[in-house]
């Protein structure tokens, strides 16, 4: 059986400046990997309400599992909650069991539960939350879209509550090598192993260090004995 | 006059399945800034044919330039310039320009210009080289597409021969403010001081270090007297 699909939605102006590296979807993604989801696509938007609604739109109906950073505080270009709502044809308003959460979080902080923050508990109807021990604020799951922070503890937080509610499939097995030879060196013989392992993923990724050209070649499948077995073959080719 | 707009397409397997961390982006964004042009999307993308196509299609319709990252070395996996042929109609084959270049090159270092190699010369029909002065297999403009290799040391250089080539428009300037409270207690000032200065674009990013939350507020705009106000009158709101 085929392993399921996921894909990421960054939402934020401050990735596609250039000002914020994003580390949530390498996060995300290697997650993922170990969990036996495959994630075929990542996109970084900006904080524009058709674009948010494009992405969420496309990417839900194209894969099992949409994963979404960013756009859930409480300031004004904290648009992604009314976006998902409108892309998926719900009402949203602060909601009961989210203000909840809120406004006993800020007393036993001893801060005010002003309107800024009551922002924070607008979920989209039929949404079920998830949980967020960092911060309080939660994000939600509609159909098949989880909204998430863009704070990296609390997204990486917020995936290690959701990872589990989701069924995975075979984790990918990965070998790699190491080559301190140019790509064009090694391109002939790996092409030929690539075709006698059909069903093995066989990437080439290569580096320049110091000037000198070389590439890690990363061996990918599901079935432990055929990627012992490439890896082998491809380590006799090419001995160290 | 609105700046040019942009899109950039990230693709490999490894981005997505975490093992590798993407800079590209990062990079490619901080000079179209720079340059005032406007990244709108980043797409990361597998080494998967149908992917690579759709994304082309779609994003070189939406913004006036695409750059792309990834797979034009020569591996079997390295699939892009032929996606690229296949999304613009025209053929692809081992071309005169390209084959000069790499000939050259690999008699100077004395290495076999073999067929794998020969691979790096296929250019699509009516594209223009992108020069490559770090590793020589050039990439490649046609439309408004420029395709480029994914090992940061040549993306970068590449980056560089390509930009100076494009009409940029206003530069995007920007100021930074660090405010150690959480967005909840700058949220409404916030919103006003936006509504205030529509032109501008006012973000909040938040952060949290050492357990204390805070947010940096980023004004953005392309009037330096506007961004200069703004900032004056958010520096009085929240006292340092």
């Amino acid at each position: 059986m085929p392993n399921p699909t996921a894909a990421m939605i960054v939402i934020g102006d401050e990735i596609l400046s250039g000002r914020t590296r994003d580390s949530n979807m390498n996060y995300l993604a290697r997650e993922l990997t170990k969990a036996g989801i495959d994630l075929r696509e990542a996109r970084m938007v900006s904080d524009d309400r058709e674009a948010i609604i494009a992405a969420i739109k496309a990417l839900s109906d194209e894969v099992d599992h949409v994963f979404t950073s960013g756009g859930i505080g409480p300031t004004h270009d904290d648009i992604t909650a009314d976006c998902v709502a409108e892309a998926f044809g719900v009402g949203i308003d602060v909601r009961d069991d989210a203000r909840a959460l809120l406004a006993a979080h800020y007393e036993r902080q001893g801060s005010e539960f002003n309107e800024a923050r009551q922002r924070m508990a607008r979920i989209p109807d039929t949404a079920t939350l998830i949980d967020n021990p960092v911060s309080i604020a939660p994000g939600f799951r509609i159909g098949n879209v989880h909204v998430m922070a863009g704070v990296p503890s609390v997204f990486e937080a917020m995936v290690t509550s959701v990872l589990p509610t989701l069924t995975g499939g075979a984790p990918l097995l990965s070998q790699t090598l190491r080559i301190e030879r140019g790509e064009g060196e090694i391109a002939g013989p790996l092409r030929q192993l690539a075709e006698a392992f059909p069903e093995l993923s066989i990437g080439s990724y290569p580096y320049q260090k110091n000037g000198v050209f070389g590439a890690n070649i990363v061996i990918r499948g599901q079935d432990g004995v055929q990627v012992d077995a490439a890896m082998s073959r491809l380590a006799e080719l090419f001995p160290a």
